[in-house]
């Protein structure tokens, strides 16, 4: 029998739910290609001192740690919660061909984390976002994009 | 003489030209507390094989793990190219308090990366984007929402 997608995710919210208790934040992610799981984590921002550290950052790291790549095209994530900017990113970056998530924005907005507020932030201008940002010295920063330009045996990502 | 941001982004600019020559991706990024360097990086997406290793979420996670901490206030990032999505999110969780960047995102676009694009997807509604989104059981995903809300000693990020 193939097994399902809700299969799938009630690891990730397993995960998510174990994750409580185990001190970590309540959040969990499955990567699974070709019906196998190939790697499954959760939060661990403050176990691991490490902001970046989400379920799916976790889920993806170790994803591509397994299959030796950093390309997981034909998998498929499943995450006990909408993935936030910082993670749907790294998704796309990871070429991972489809998503299934449970809990929303709005959600995590409700217990008190900021998904929604960067989503917010992201689509503001530059000039208009919460942490100051300013541009300085791009004549002296393009040269490493003339370089990569002109390398020809570059490894594209 | 106190440092001045020219003198940090150099760095990173350094930082991401050498990357070129050592065959990483072509972007830099430096982390600093009260006028000392923290952290410096470079893209390791290829030769880590994690496409989650972009300069800036580098010299984040090496920061943290410098000064053992998930929060990164009073920090400043001085970043070779404006940041990804990915990254942007990277920064707001990490609490950065300011933002230099110097090539931007169509600059990035110009040599071939997806920034840009990844910028315009997450503008998007879920199911107008190019990554196939399915939301499920999120009665069952709710728990550990419910569990966090209710403990009483969970650190907060």
């Amino acid at each position: 029998m193939t097994k399902t997608d809700t299969y799938f995710m009630q690891i990730a919210i397993d995960l998510s739910i174990h994750s409580v208790e185990n001190k970590g934040g309540p959040f969990g992610a499955v990567i699974v290609k070709n019906g196998t799981v190939i790697s499954k984590a959760s939060n661990s921002v403050t176990l691991d001192n490490d902001p970046t550290a989400h379920a799916e950052i976790n889920a993806i790291r170790s994803a591509c740690s397994t299959l030796k790549t950093f390309d997981l095209s034909e998998c498929i994530m499943y995450t006990s919660c909408e993935p936030c900017p910082m993670c749907l990113g790294a998704i796309y970056w990871a070429r991972i061909d489809k998503l299934f998530y449970a809990n929303d924005r709005n959600d995590a907005k409700n217990i008190g984390f900021d998904d929604s507020f960067i989503y917010e932030e992201l689509e503001k201008q530059l000039s208009k976002r919460s942490i100051p940002t300013i541009r300085i010295m791009q004549n002296e920063a393009i040269k490493a994009f003339e370089d990569w330009k002109q390398k020809t045996n570059k490894i594209r990502y």
